[in-house]
């Protein structure tokens, strides 16, 4: 999306980020998901961002496959898709680190879980042993080219 | 950073976009973290970036409190602090997303528990119940002025 590209990255990192790092973006995608936006106008008004920006970051999701346009007899809306949806777990990481860092009022926002009303959080967990690890690891994975992991520039 | 602000924002999300949102930036903690970087020369070499923008990037870090500088005989290293180091669970997040959309190869990294060598993973998980939410809902939290929320305008 607009030249916010890393190319020489072999990283999901980097791969993420090319579709969601641009400004804006991400809080796009926040009020889709947890507050049931939709349309162009709704977005502008509680963002208040330019129209020329919201409308680029809008087709950059939709042709990232992260929303899709339906078109309704009064006005287009803008969906999440699953891979959009999927993005909650992204979203509660930097809110749970925000509220630990950068909110001096305590949480501006609680999510919580639909079924039961707890609150939800995000956390790291080792898929053998269950543990919510301490110290975590890289190592390569299928996807990276044994070359590049040797030449250390990953 | 760099006039990234999203000053009408009462938001963690957004507050967390202005210390980390920056181009390459969580591209410097990933490899901080993961790979243990600390020298000027090592993130150019790995990230292939521009000297002034990765000297941007890391003063920038450094006044954000994610790394601190320290001057050793030879040369400066670049240290994450306790709160660059709590970022590891917003790179896990993105890394799984990125892992799922965008590694048609499979997963480039893994991320392994230091005790056990299990794949480390991000997840969300519901405080009270235990169970990993599908439905997750946004409150008003103590630090959200009653007036915005009211508004509409978060």
């Amino acid at each position: 999306m607009l030249g916010r590209t890393y190319d020489s990255e072999v990283c999901s990192i980097a791969r993420s980020l090319e579709v969601i790092g641009e400004r804006w973006t991400l809080l796009i995608i926040r009020n889709a998901l947890f507050a049931d936006v939709t349309r162009f106008g709704d977005f502008q008004r509680r963002l208040g961002i330019a129209t020329n920006v919201l409308t680029a970051r809008l087709d950059g999701l939709v042709a990232a496959g992260v929303m899709e346009r339906s078109h309704t007899a009064s006005s287009a809306e803008y969906l999440l898709t699953e891979k959009g949806r999927d993005l909650s777990g992204v979203l509660v990481a930097l809110t749970d680190w925000g509220d630990r860092w950068a909110a001096p009022d305590g949480p501006p926002i609680i999510y919580r879980h639909g079924a039961c009303e707890g609150a939800v959080h995000s956390g790291l967990t080792c898929d053998r042993c269950g543990a919510r690890p301490d110290a975590v690891t890289a190592s390569p994975g299928p996807g990276m080219p044994e070359e590049r992991w040797m030449s250390g520039r990953q």
